[in-house]
């Protein structure tokens, strides 16, 4: 019963983030693990205990209370283990963090209440209710190597015991370690780095960098492009709603070419001058997974060239190995055979921990003065910590080359699947960068409540597209388990 | 020698961020021990292992031969522990670190090469060479409850080994948690979080906020101002230097009114129609700690509301107890009795942890629609155990009561020194945000090292002015010690 006390009462030594355990908690873990036999207990409990609010954190007195019910109830081992082993992850109900996220927080994007993730082990997250989901998200890309990580956390704690914080100017060991391996991973020449902590910053800054370099300010963008929410990351995304409210609208320097097509990039570059092109290479967020074609590519490269313009490859999606079509292919430039002026990365980078950064040549690097820039938390070396060990791991796990296999496995059975459900349209995709059409935004929301009930973690979607960016660890018969319950959840429509 | 030996090979499953001491370093650190007698054994060394690259990490038969080295070498066991513990704390040596940074960051800022830390405890912070200073600057403010945090430490890997991240917009434990507790120590209806990575991102995102409230994009901002680096903060940042090269210096929404000046704000309130104000109540890095006066904040305020403006106010730098006057106030508008529309808040917000927020009223906060953000790690589950921390260990220590009684000792020592040291001109402060006047730029380097050379980390200034922000958790005896050598340090002069 020492587990479940500890459960019950948080040791500050041990668990420092948590708090007691509320009753309303311990009720919702009974039903989770006795089903229709939690009733009979939790009366009990509420006679035993006569606890006005369920809510408020329990003190050492109840919980000795209940330890002592629990050792007469006669509840197995196994039973009070799993209960044990739910108030470890969770110590307030679904329902008060649902309503406590809807009190406090400001509602910039609808809140996700279907799933209440508690656990992850590698692909999978358990939720509060206990029940596993295969995670075909990675958190936009944030979690390519899993939902939990050992080696970062031991490597967190090692940092934050020993020295936790260090402004972006001062020279340190973490970062200097970092730097010394990392650049071997990066496009040909593209070795000078500036460490943020958000794609949209990096984004933001990358901006700055290219306008420092060239002089001017105007910057070609592209239609179904997404590149973050500062003002400056916002200002060159496409979706008009993001910009509006904003004022963000009609600013003179940002100008949209279409997609995919070299034309209207031309008659851009011709009639503003621009000298700044930023652009995903997949269109991830707002176009639904679209890659860009080779010729596209190609061309767009040449153009640049012949204009004098320099390209900003935003990578914070595609990066690091998901998009791979090669072994090696870290970067989806490296896959489409070119290299960018400047390139941003971020999402799994640091594994999970915040950590993005500008990458580009010495001579671009250099038109950054002092005083330029800064950053607080910019290479913290915690940061810095957690993307060595998250890259290491990538290294280690020859992720690029599960990503082509998996990535080959998964679009395979996506076509075969399309031959039984006709409702299946267009199938698009680079590597682990994945989505398929289901002809409108309600059928997307019924297979993606299906494929939940069926065990499978689905939440990313653009209009009638699916989206799906699995951790690139993904395994084998984590995408056939994928399939299947795929298979099955199509036939809702 | 067991310890040694994982000084020179890093064990993956305890050390997963480190990889193997160089050469280079271990004979940095035997100077560092011994001083003078370090040569024979560096000698010795070199004869012995014939290695080339002193910068390659050693392999496990080069550790061997310098283990069976140092064990007959005649070191004592002191000696021989004194070395361990340098080459645990970091594998490459100071040169060596210093290059990697000039060799792959790109310079955006000067890189501050005088001191290389690796440890930190408490207030005290030792560099490579193993020397300790006083640290008289929290990172600008963003350790103030010290270098090292252990209960961070441990928080960070419980979560990390559970669920290391997740996106903004689904419910999760570790931010309903927090939020259960956090708004609490909030002023007076500022119960509405968004949380963000860095300062800058989340003063980007305050001005959205209000621009999507107000539907009006005008905004004054104040001279002596500093925001952050993204394009929406660095638009409202005084500075010219740090916008121009960006073409963010005649933009057509901003608008810079005379701090402390009622009449310039009033004047420009009647001129542009502005709705939005921002402002820092004690204005940090680019005006040199000036506070703002209390007839000028009460009068702001009244102007706000006769012209229906909403006040912005920026405690990336100020807040969490660093201005306090009276004990409880958390933040710098509480120590001036009022309270902005919106709140930005950072730095030492996560203890270490790259975690900033807004804060508003559910009024405003409703101006914010689905999709009018996003953020892949804002209020991610690490960021908010490690800012659940910092708080709680912030109001268990009572911290604005240590900062009011460590303030008016350090102010009155000032005082004393201004006395006897003719040089020292204006002392300005409030709360643990003080500086003073040393009448030029190089003054303020010479004493700059000086207190280098005497133990205490100072490395901030603004101008003629240095700069202190020690951390808030700084005792009477770290005052004093302070003060000693400063008494000494201004001796150069
Ligand atoms: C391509 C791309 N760029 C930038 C961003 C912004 O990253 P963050 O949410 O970390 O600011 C995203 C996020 O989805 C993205 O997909
Ligand atoms: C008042 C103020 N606001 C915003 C910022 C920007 O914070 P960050 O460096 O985390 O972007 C700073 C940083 O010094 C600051 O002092």
């Amino acid at each position: 019963m020492d587990e479940l006390r500890n459960a019950l009462i948080y040791n500050p030594t041990k668990n420092p983030e948590r708090t007691n355990a509320t009753v309303e908690r311990i009720f919702e873990v009974l039903e989770n693990v006795l089903g229709a036999d939690a009733s009979q207990h939790i009366n009990n409990l509420n006679n035993l205990l006569q606890i006005k609010d369920l809510r408020s954190p329990i003190n050492e007195q109840t919980a000795d209370r209940i330890i002592a019910y629990f050792d007469k109830s006669g509840l197995t081992r196994e039973q009070i283990d799993g209960v044990t082993f739910q108030l470890q992850l969770s110590e307030i109900s679904t329902a008060e963090a649902i309503e406590l996220h809807s009190q406090f927080k400001i509602p910039v994007s609808r809140p996700e209440e279907d799933i209440i993730p508690v656990l992850g082990k590698g692909c999978w997250i358990m939720d509060t209710k206990g029940k596993w989901y295969l995670d075909m998200d990675s958190n936009y890309s944030a979690t390519n190597l899993g939902m939990a990580n050992e080696q970062i956390a031991r490597g967190l704690y090692n940092q934050a015991s020993t020295l936790i914080s260090m402004k972006e100017d001062r020279i340190q060991i973490a970062r200097s370690r970092f730097l010394k391996e990392i650049h071997t991973m990066m496009p040909e020449g593209l070795n000078q780095f500036y460490w943020q902590n958000s794609g949209g910053e990096a984004v933001d800054k990358a901006l700055k960098i290219a306008k420092a370099f060239t002089g001017t300010t105007n910057v070609i963008a592209f239609k179904g492009g997404f590149h973050g929410r500062t003002h400056g990351a916002v200002a060159v995304t496409w979706n008009e709603k993001y910009r509006k409210p904003f004022g963000l609208h009609q600013l003179d320097w940002v100008h949209f070419a279409e997609f995919n097509n070299l034309k209207s990039v031309e008659d851009l570059l011709k009639q503003t001058g621009a000298k700044i092109i930023i652009l995903e290479m997949v269109q991830g967020e707002e176009a639904g997974n679209l890659p860009a074609t080779p010729e596209f590519i190609d061309g767009l490269w040449a153009l640049a060239k012949k204009h004098n313009a320099l390209i900003i490859d935003d990578e914070v999606q595609a990066g690091f190995g998901r998009t791979a079509v090669k072994s090696g292919d870290w970067f989806a430039c490296m896959s489409y055979n070119v290299t960018p002026d400047i390139m941003v990365i971020g999402k799994s980078f640091g594994g999970g921990y915040p950590v993005t950064a500008v990458v580009t040549r010495k001579e671009i690097a250099e038109a950054m003065q002092h005083g330029y820039d800064g950053s607080t938390f910019g290479g913290n070396p915690m940061a810095m910590v957690a993307a060595l060990i998250a890259t290491r791991q990538m290294r280690a796990k020859n992720i690029t080359q599960n990503v082509i296999e998996r990535s080959q496995q998964l679009l395979e059975g996506l076509k075969e699947l399309q031959q039984k459900h006709p409702v299946v349209g267009e199938i698009r995709g680079r590597g682990l960068m994945v989505a398929f059409d289901l002809g409108s935004a309600q059928n997307v929301e019924r297979v993606q409540t299906a494929l939940r009930e069926n065990g499978v973690k689905a939440s990313l979607s653009t209009g009638s597209f699916i989206r799906f960016l699995p951790p690139t660890v993904i395994s084998e018969g984590e995408v056939n388990y994928f399939l299947e319950k795929l298979d099955r959840s199509l036939s809702v429509l």
